[in-house]
C-alpha cells in the first residue's frame, strides 16, 4: 500500500498511527502542503484526490481512498485485529463522538485553507491566527476532557478510534503552544499512547519527509 | 427516544433523517441555537452535553449519545434495516469519504460557532461571511460532485450515509444561495432523495421548532 502523507498533517498522521496499530506495510508518498504553493493541487495529485488533501491511501490492487476516518474505517474492517471499536453499541458510539469532536469539530478549523483564508482574504495577521487556532482547540478539549474515560487510554484499557484522533490534535496543540493544563485527561493519554510504538512510529517527527 | 435537535442544524437534520429512515419513532426537544445568546449554553443543556451542541440522542433507557455521525453509525448498527452502508468494504469508504468530506470539511467551517467568531472576534460584516460561507461550500462541493455515483441517490438505488449528510448540506447551500449550477449530480441527488418520505418529514421547515 502506498500512504500519500505529509509529515505534519494531523489526518494522514491518524492513517500512520492506523496502519500501524494493524501491522500494515505502507510506503509513505509525500506531498508537501506548504512547498512551491502547495503540492497538493498540482493536477497529478488532483487526479488521485480531487479534495486536493492528505492522507490517501492507495491499496495494492490501485484502489484510491480518501478521508482519514474512512481510511481507518476500511483498515478496522479489513484488518479486524485489533479493533479499534469497542464491541458494545453505546460504548462505540461514545468512541465515535470523541474521533468526530477532533475531526470536524477541531481540526477542520485549523486546516491550512482556512489559516491561509483568514490571512489572504481576511487580511488578519499572525497573532489573530495563532488566537483562532487556540480558541477552537480550547473550546474542543472542553467536551473531549469531559467526555474521555481513560484507563491509561482514552476509553480504557484498549487503544480506540479515539486515542488515533486524540494524540496527532495533541501534536497540533503542542505545537502552536497551546495550554493544555486544562486538561489532564487529555494530556495522560496522550502520554500513554505515545508509549507504543504503533503511535510512537506515526510521529511527525519521524517521518521520511520531516524537516 | 428524545432527539435534542433546532430545525436550522445541519447536523440535527441528518439524524432526524437517519431515523426516519430507519422507522425509528422519536419526541423532538427543541434547542433554540440562537435564541437569548443560545439555548445550548444553558447549564441544563450542558450537563446534557459538554459540546453544547445539536443534535443529542438520548434513548429510552437515559443514555445519551452526541455527534451526529457517531449517532447514525448507532442507529445503523442497532437498527440494520435499511443498511446505511454498502457491504463492499471499499465502497463503504467511499460512502464514508463523502460523509466526512461534508461533515469535516464543509459543514464545521460555516457552523454558528465560526461565524460569530468571524464576526464578533475578527470584526468583520456580513458580506465577508457569506463569502466565507460560499467559499467552503464551493470549494466542498468540488470534491463531493467528483466522488458520487450517482442512480438515483449519491452512490446508486440505496441511499446511504453520504445521501444522510449531502441534503442538509444543499439545503444550507440553497438557504444561503450558493450557485449550484456547477454541481448538477449534487442537485439531482438531493431532488431524487426529498421524494422520499424520511428525507422529506426531516427538512428544517417541517419541524415543530421551525420559524
Amino acid at each position: 500500500m502506498k500512504l500519500y502523507s505529509y509529515f505534519r498533517s494531523s489526518a494522514a498522521y491518524r492513517a500512520r498511527i492506523a496502519l500501524n496499530l494493524k501491522g500494515v506495510a505502507y510506503e509513505t508518498v509525500s506531498i508537501h502542503l506548504t512547498r512551491d504553493g502547495g503540492k497538493q493541487f498540482a493536477p497529478e495529485f488532483k487526479a488521485i484526490n480531487p479534495q486536493m488533501r492528505v492522507p490517501v491511501l492507495e491499496l495494492s490492487n490501485g484502489e484510491v481512498l480518501t478521508q482519514s476516518l474512512a481510511i481507518i474505517d476500511y483498515l478496522d474492517e479489513t484488518y479486524p485485529e485489533p479493533p479499534f471499536l469497542p464491541a458494545d453499541a453505546v460504548a462505540r458510539a461514545r468512541v465515535r463522538a470523541v474521533a468526530h469532536g477532533i475531526a470536524c469539530d477541531i481540526h477542520p478549523l485549523n486546516n491550512v485553507g482556512p489559516l491561509k483564508y483568514i490571512k489572504s482574504t481576511l487580511g488578519k495577521e499572525q497573532p489573530a491566527i495563532d488566537a483562532w487556532y487556540h480558541h477552537w482547540i480550547l473550546v474542543g478539549f472542553e467536551a473531549i476532557e469531559a467526555w474521555l474515560r481513560p484507563g491509561p487510554y482514552a476509553f480504557g484499557s484498549d487503544v480506540t478510534l479515539a486515542d488515533i484522533c486524540l494524540v496527532p490534535q495533541v501534536a497540533n496543540a503542542r505545537r502552536l503552544k497551546v495550554p493544555l493544563d486544562r486538561f489532564p485527561k487529555i494530556v495522560a493519554v496522550d502520554e500513554a499512547c505515545l508509549k507504543l510504538a504503533a503511535f510512537d512510529r506515526a510521529r511527525p517527527e519521524k517521518q521520511p519527509d520531516a524537516e
